[in-house]
């Protein structure tokens, strides 16, 4: 650790005394001496999972073998743990199904979206989405005989004016994956409305880390993954989330035998189960669903409205150490110090920006950085300290004033 | 336990006295006091996965972090667990990739066969294949603008000399997965290949149980899931396997990006990986991938042709079993005695079948059924015994002779 302003210390002692949420960071297995900023990538290991999972693989599949299908229930997992997943989107029981991978939810989504406007041409994203977002709107575009067009969020409601008859669903993320700038989920989804498209929320970098209300919105679809602010381990599965008014129109384009309405039956031809049942697909991957179903225990008794307050202390104060140790360095902050227009993570701009996150690792800060120049510091709080965000800070100052590390080129690395 | 027939307790003892294969029992978890004869659903635990998940979970995940993706080579494991899996395929590396599940696996192969041969119109498939199968099929004629014929495997060369050059793709298993019979790969391969058309073949029931030739035979795709004879736990990933001569021009249905050129370059445009990578999509669970890894090691030093050997001698000894102590109560064998014909489980059709696995199961014997009258014993070479075998007849044999068991309608239930 280097020299520290006196002030930001003080502060960051004073804020995290009066965190009301600081006995929750017990709920996670950290490594000690670590300062992990990076669960808006993996979340940490939840106390709750080992033990769980010791449990799944024990006695469940190693005593009662075939039978837990039933007796341990693991064949409603994907709708109980998709109901678990809903009470953090504000959704209603019901209308979340857990599983596969978000690539292949969203598929499923944009492709069920746009048969519900069969009339409706146009395909809308952000030009700034996550790619796997970008990569499935063109493939279901290209097969269902639709056109992408890419957006800004800034220019939604514009655009919607102008060509929004033609709309059949705009595809959007709440936080920018690179910047961390959050949008208005209601402004935007209303926009839509109004032109009578539908829409479907990613919601990767938002479940978990701030109160949604899907149901209030009126949201029509939205999937996520279950590894960031879920904390459900490497790769947990995703979820779909479907408004129940279209349960019954809904035309999956994967219909695999676990969303049939009688699946034992072993019928010949497919019929859709009821709800959002019928966007199961295949057989789920069982020891990952239910490590993240442990998982979600970390939020039992949590206050979500306050879990957000949280994520904007800690990102305002990072602001403050930034502008303090970084900024005069050649750091530019990039996400938006609005608060109301911030996620949980915050970037900073750095031409060296993967040597510096790889150095900074060295030192036990974890970050993650998104080519070619951004360094990301996601925040969650229910175990992140003011005093994390301080230390990184500090070190990350260390490290460019002492000239510690070695601007090569960044390679590619897997982060994601 | 009844009588049972001194003869056939000697064979069983002299068999399993011979068998060269029983050590590998110890490579299982298997519970004391139970004959577990459905592994053709789900594969009891091997005793290497406990220990590697508790790794995965405490080391890689817990402590590791995100840096695990690089270190404890998660980015790569969908490709070295495919090759694991292709070991027992007869695929040399980089034809096979794990992960998703069988259906989305079976949706990606027939979408991309299909648009491998575009003059073509046919997507034919065996009208007994597992439901999914044939879900999927349609799903994918009906975005494609193919046409579905449902034709028997014994029907399938006549009709391929008749329409074959209309046929785009050959969907179908080696083995039923109701009765156990086991159709000719190489010759329904061939006469596939010889009208120009594409094979796929689902190896959920084969892969494990008997030696494969994929590479040899010349065959263009396969799925299979890593849960019954790969016994890598509820729901573990799933695989496909392409031809390598196929790779360059395949198109997935689903470009997620964890099959992009350069995933971490995030780029705005979809460019597939090379090779086999390119049919990965999203995110891997990587519980369940790295449970199924460790899961493969009870094949390591196996010849598949001893594993295939010794469960032709189990079935074959069932068949003398129920031969004597079952066809007299009214059950009738519907798996083909002919050895060069029956995959690893037995049915034996009786009109209580449902009822009469359920009796058995508080026995300590477990079965499956499948709707509405068939009993399925699964054998898996690597820790089915004759014993058990006979446990199982005679068990069965004195349930109906004591009329112990409720004959009431079977309801649905979910055992796969």
């Amino acid at each position: 650790m280097t020299t520290t302003s006196t002030a930001l210390d003080e502060q960051a002692v004073r804020l995290d005394a009066d965190d009301v949420l600081a006995p929750l960071r017990e709920r996670f297995l950290l490594p000690d001496g670590v300062v992990y900023l990076d669960g808006n990538s993996l979340g940490p290991l939840p106390a709750a999972v080992p033990q769980a999972l010791t449990d799944v693989v024990s006695r469940q599949w190693g005593t009662d073998l075939i039978r837990s299908w039933n007796s341990n229930g693991w064949w409603e997992a994907p709708l109980r743990v998709g109901d678990a997943v809903g009470r953090l989107l504000g959704a209603a029981p019901g209308q979340t199904v857990a599983g596969d991978s978000t690539s292949v939810q969203s598929f499923t989504a944009l492709s069920a979206a746009a048969a519900l406007r069969p009339d409706r041409t146009l395909l809308v994203t952000d030009p700034g989405h996550f790619p796997t977002d970008r990569y499935l709107a063109q493939a279901v575009a290209d097969r269902q005989g639709l056109e992408v067009r890419h957006v800004p969020p800034a220019g939604l409601a514009s655009f919607l004016a102008a060509e929004g008859d033609r709309v059949a669903v705009i595809s959007y993320s709440p936080v920018d994956f690179r910047t961390g700038e959050l949008y208005d989920m209601r402004s935007l989804t209303e926009a839509a409305h109004r032109v009578g498209a539908l829409v479907l929320w990613d919601l990767c970098h938002a479940a978990g880390a701030m109160p949604l209300h899907l149901d209030a919105l009126g949201v029509d679809f939205a999937v996520g993954c279950g590894y960031k602010f879920l904390n459900g381990g490497p790769g947990a599965p995703a979820y779909l989330y479907v408004a129940r008014r279209h349960h019954e129109a809904l035309d999956t384009p994967l219909p695999g035998w676990n969303g049939h309405a009688d699946p034992f039956g072993l019928n010949r031809h497919y019929t859709p189960a009821p709800g959002i049942a019928r966007a199961r697909i295949g057989t789920p991957p069982i020891l990952s669903l239910l490590a993240l179903e442990a998982a979600l225990t970390v939020f039992d008794d949590v206050d979500l409205a306050r879990v957000r307050a949280k994520s904007l202390s800690l990102t305002a104060f990072f602001f403050r150490c930034t502008a303090e140790l970084l900024d005069p360095l050649g750091f530019e902050p990039v996400t938006p110090s609005d608060p109301a227009r911030r996620g949980s993570h915050v970037a900073l701009r750095h031409p060296h920006a993967h040597a510096l996150t790889r150095v900074l690792a060295d030192r036990g800060v974890i970050i993650d950085m998104r080519a070619p120049d951004l360094l990301r510091f996601g925040v969650n709080a229910l175990y992140t300290t003011h005093q994390h965000l301080l230390t990184a800070a500090t070190h990350l100052s260390g490290i460019v004033r002492e000239a510690a590390y070695d601007p090569t080129p960044p390679p590619s690395g897997p982060v994601t």
